[in-house]
Order: structure tokens, then C-alpha cells, then sequence
């Protein structure tokens, strides 16, 4: 068992606070990765207050974890002593339903282990995560992280990264694609940045005309002030796909009048009340509207290695580990460009 | 012009009752149908009073239409006198734009000329359905009706048929999958026989477990009631698509809860009430909410010589014209098996 630092909530209305707790010991396939950075997810503060009512107290947040590895198993053959090592949001699952066989752990049909805020597979021991000094975790749930990335900026990928990253792959986002991404935060800035690496034509939608500059500095072709309706009326029926990042209560039929024939509206936000959605919005252009949740381990290093090779990384915001209960605060004001990146070193 | 006798309303809170138009003359390309029997649709209630909210007054209803051609304009090939016609939903549409081009004259992007309650494609004058004696309409917008099977029983086809037809088309729903139909009405038991006669296995969910005979009778594999939540949570995550035929409010997230991974909840049926989706009901499984209209002129004639190969027709209760109110009040109970057809000798 390993002392471990981290910084906890211990229920939905406590701020952050140190804390200190034990990390199972190196098993034969764990790698212990040292925490390096971890990224500041919008969903640590949906669970942190308990938002989606699935918490569990204490809880140490954290999912967008990169780090360096101290110590490997005996059976580990990924990763060796130094090697830089990332985690996102789950740490284990069943490995033997179709979903984990396909690689598509996040579907897992059996039992996901989030990286914190759930259970190991025993669906007994709490997971913890990464506002930590560091983490055990079973090789096979580790990714490898490229040297030649800005590791701090690399963090958020873990998250934000593949949760843009997967559905705009899986619904063959390509050259010949005009999409939109609504919200210029966290994962929106992403999907700009993968949006664009994929050659489609990309527009911002957003509800703050003060986000048009940024939006074009991170390479998106147009911007749409959402509260305009003109500007809507305008791009009614123009999207293969929208991809809505949004978390904030918003109206979706609004959204889904600018999708085309055809077209996916890709929810990866999570407003805090169910939307309502007119059954007309969808039927006379045949339009959908779906979820799409992170991804698996090997989409997950597939997008890594994308970024190494593209030179995408997110923009961060560094912080001390004692200034996170402010993060949160401004990051609910939509104050930050556009990840906070926690420096471990600081706790 | 053609004088023609009818059944319409003249305003959302008025029966129908006997009216006299004009039709117009028939034009070169024109066929004139006497028309023989006509479906009645749920979507004929919801317009003639108005619940729309885009009703044109006063209104012929009638979408499902079929008949004997009397007449043929000059550069009429299709159709000879004599020969039996049928006419869906939409009797033209813009013919350049590329749904059209597609064949997919339903979600034409600028007019659709719907059968009644809409315009022509000067968006001006009013169009009128199928409780009346005769309809025009150009032959592109005709359908061939073949004489094997009962024509009464053709006539629902017409909308109910292609409904539910092209999307289990679209969706590509055939031997492997395991499909459900929410609804075992007008639309529901047509999208029953076509399930199977696509090679699916085919779930009825109903409110009403007095149907479970019904659905077997039409060939379902299994019947579930949607309001025993036993049987919902058993059925969790084991269907790959369900066809949505209620018009009815009821709860979309116990629907989704039964689809697999990657699935898709197709509505056809409209509610009153914006239904709630909440996010976490398709993203923690990819799943996807589409809405289908009817379908195209091209694939509405290969869905009506599907039914003709395998003898497939709507279930059917003939009323007389002066019963159609009696109908509606009979339609709004669920009280139909499946399908009421006005014959038209009755007008």
C-alpha cells in the first residue's frame, strides 16, 4: 500500500482540500506512474458536487493524468522505468465482453472502472484520481506518451482529447465535411483542432461574440453567435455534423435546424436538465442526434500518436494545486482558455 | 375544373362534414383518379384540428389514397384508363433540387406539395386529399397499384406502409437484427410485418397488454408491456433499433434504456409534448435518436411491389364517409385493428 497526497472533496458541498489516502501496491502488470499534470474536467465538478448523483465521498478528482513512470510490475512490457505515461478516464474493465474485446472499453457491457468516482472490478474498491502525486494502474490501461509533445498540454488530451476526437472519427468526419462545433471550452477547442486536422470545413457556434478571435486563431473557417437568430435562420440545414459540447442548459431544436439532410446532432456535454427535443426537429430532414463517450484505450493512443504527428496539444492554463477550488469558480463563469492544467509539484 | 364531393373541416373545432371544390383540369402530365378507398391516418386528426398548428381551412384530409385512373393528359406514359393508382402523402415537389434528384422527393429542400393541408408548388393554392371522390395529380406523383392484392387493404399502405417501410430500410434492418416496435397501431403493425418479412426478430412494446395476441397473430416474435418496469429493465440494451410509431406522450429514456450499443430509436410518430431526452440516455452507448418522413415516390413503388411479392396489406375496418367522426373518436381510444378505409361509393 502506498501513501498517497492528493487533494479530495469529502461530500457535495465541502471545497477541495488535502488528503491523504493509500494506492494499491505494484502488482505484477501496474505501472506506478508519478503525476507529472493533471487537466481540470468539467465533469470533476459535476461529480465533486454531485451533480450526476452517482458520487462517491471522499473523492479525488482527476482524469487527464501524465506522468512519468517509477516503478513496473514483473509481467509489465509496455513501459519501462522513466518512460512518460498517461491515464484518462478509466483505469480497468471486464476485458471479455464484445465491447472490451473490440477495444471499445468505454463501452464496456460488464463494468467500467472510471479513473475516480467508481470502483475497481471487485464494484467495491473506490477509485481515486489524479489530483494526486501518483497512481498504480494496470499497464494495459496506460497510454504511451510521445517526447516531443509540451507534456503539460498533452494532459487534457486524455480527456477533452479523445472525447472530440472519437466521434468525429466515428461518424467519418473528412475533407468533404462541414461541421460545427458548438461551445468554445475544453472540449470544444479540441474539435476545432481535430475538425480542422481532418480537413473539414469548421464553424464555431457559441453564445459569446467575445470567443470569434480565439475561434479563428484555433483555425475554425466561421463563427455563429447562437443568441442571433438571423445568424441561425441563415445556417438552417448547412452541418453534416454538430458536435455539441456544451454543458449549460441550451435548446437543441434551435441546434438541430442548422443540421442537413441526414445529419448528427453529437452530444458529449452534459446540460444538468434532460433537453427537449420536438420529434419534428428530427423527422422531416431524417436527422439524429446522438452520444458519444470518450473512447477505448487503443482510439485513445491512436489519437495520441495523431497529435504527435500533427503537433496538437491543448491550450492550457497552469495552476497550483492549492488554487483549484478558484479554477472551479471561473471555470463555471466559462473563464479559462481553455484547460487548467493542475502542476503536481505544487501539492 | 372539376367539381368534386367531399368530406372536410372547416376549422380545427368543426366535424368533418359534406363539401363540393374544384378540382383542377387535368393537365398534360396529369392523371385523373376516381378514387375508390382511402385510409384514415392519426395524422388526419392531428391536422384537421389543427394540432400542427399549420392547418390550411378548410381541409379535405386524406393521404392514402387509391383508385381507378378515368383520365390521362396527353403526355401521360405511365397510366392508361382503367388501370389502378394510388397517391401517398405528397403529390409534387420542386423535381431539381437534390433529395429530388435522389429520389427522395420527401425531404424536398424547397416545397413539398403535401397531399392536403399544404400548397401546390406555386405555394399558394391549397391542396385537398382523399375523402372525396376524385383527386388529379401528375403521374411522377402516381403510384402503380398491382391488382393481386385486396385494394381496400392497399390503401394504407400508401402512408402507414411507406412510414414504417423505409426507415427499417434505411436503417438496414434484416436477418440479424433484433428489432422493436413501440406501438401497435396503424403504423405498428405495419412495421411488424415488414420486420419480419425482412428476416428480423420482431419485438411488439405495448401499453396495453391486451395486444399480446394481436402481435402474435401478425407475426411478432415477442411482446413486452412498456409500464412493467420488470420487463423493460430485463430487455435492457437488447435491441438494435426500435421503430417509435406512438403519438402519444410517453418516456423516451425507458425506450433507450432497451437499445444496444450503437443503436438507434427511430421516431415516426409525433407527440404532442417535446419528449426529454436525457444525455446520459445515449452517450454512455453511442446511442442515436433519428426521425424518418414517409419516403420517396421511387421507393414507395418498390415498397407497394414488396407487399404485392409477399402478399402484404394493411389490417382493416371499412367505414362509410358519414362515419368518419365516429372514426376519429374511435382512433383517439386506440379503438381500430388497424386501420380504418373510407369507401369512397359511400360519399
Amino acid at each position: 500500500m502506498l501513501p498517497t497526497k492528493a487533494y479530495a472533496v469529502q461530500n457535495e458541498t465541502s471545497p477541495l482540500a488535502p488528503f491523504e489516502f493509500h494506492r494499491r501496491a505494484v502488482g505484477d502488470n501496474d505501472i506506478l506512474i508519478e503525476i507529472l499534470y493533471c487537466g481540470v474536467c468539467h465533469s470533476d465538478i459535476h461529480q465533486a458536487r454531485g451533480e450526476w448523483g452517482n458520487s462517491i465521498f471522499p473523492m479525488v478528482p482527476g482524469h487527464e493524468i501524465v506522468g512519468r513512470v517509477a516503478k513496473v510490475g514483473a509481467q509489465v512490457t509496455s513501459f519501462k522505468v522513466d518512460d512518460l505515461a498517461g491515464v484518462g478516464c478509466l483505469v480497468d474493465s471486464c476485458r471479455s465482453c464484445s465491447s472490451c474485446k473490440a477495444g471499445e472499453e468505454q463501452y464496456c457491457q460488464k463494468h467500467i472502472s472510471f479513473t475516480y468516482n467508481g470502483t475497481e472490478q471487485d464494484q467495491k474498491t473506490p477509485t481515486q484520481g489524479g489530483y494526486s502525486s501518483q497512481v498504480v494502474v494496470d499497464q494495459k490501461y496506460a497510454l504511451q506518451v510521445s517526447k516531443s509533445l509540451d507534456l503539460k498540454a498533452v494532459a487534457p488530451l486524455l480527456c477533452a482529447g479523445i472525447t472530440t476526437y472519437s466521434p468525429l472519427k466515428h461518424w467519418k468526419v473528412g475533407p468533404k465535411s462541414r461541421i460545427a462545433i458548438l461551445g468554445l471550452g475544453g472540449l470544444g477547442h479540441m474539435g476545432v483542432k481535430f475538425g480542422k486536422a481532418f480537413g473539414a470545413h469548421v464553424t464555431v457556434i457559441s453564445t459569446s461574440k467575445s470567443k470569434e478571435a480565439d475561434a479563428k486563431r484555433l483555425g475554425a473557417d466561421a463563427f455563429l453567435v447562437s443568441t442571433e437568430a438571423d445568424a441561425v435562420q441563415k445556417a438552417a440545414e448547412s452541418f453534416d455534423l454538430i458536435l455539441d459540447t456544451v454543458s449549460a442548459e441550451h435548446d437543441l431544436n434551435s441546434v438541430l435546424s442548422m443540421i442537413k439532410l441526414d445529419g448528427t446532432l453529437v452530444l458529449v456535454g452534459v446540460p444538468p436538465k434532460a433537453p427537449e427535443i420536438h420529434p419534428f426537429s428530427l423527422i422531416p430532414r431524417r436527422r439524429s442526434i446522438a452520444g458519444s463517450m470518450i473512447g477505448g484505450i487503443k482510439e485513445t493512443q491512436e489519437m495520441l500518436d495523431f497529435c504527435a504527428e500533427n503537433g496538437i496539444v491543448s491550450d492550457i492554463e497552469m495552476i497550483a494545486m492549492k488554487d483549484i477550488n478558484t479554477a472551479y469558480a471561473r471555470m463555471i463563469k466559462g473563464d479559462v482558455r481553455y484547460r487548467f492544467v493542475i502542476d503536481l509539484k505544487t501539492l
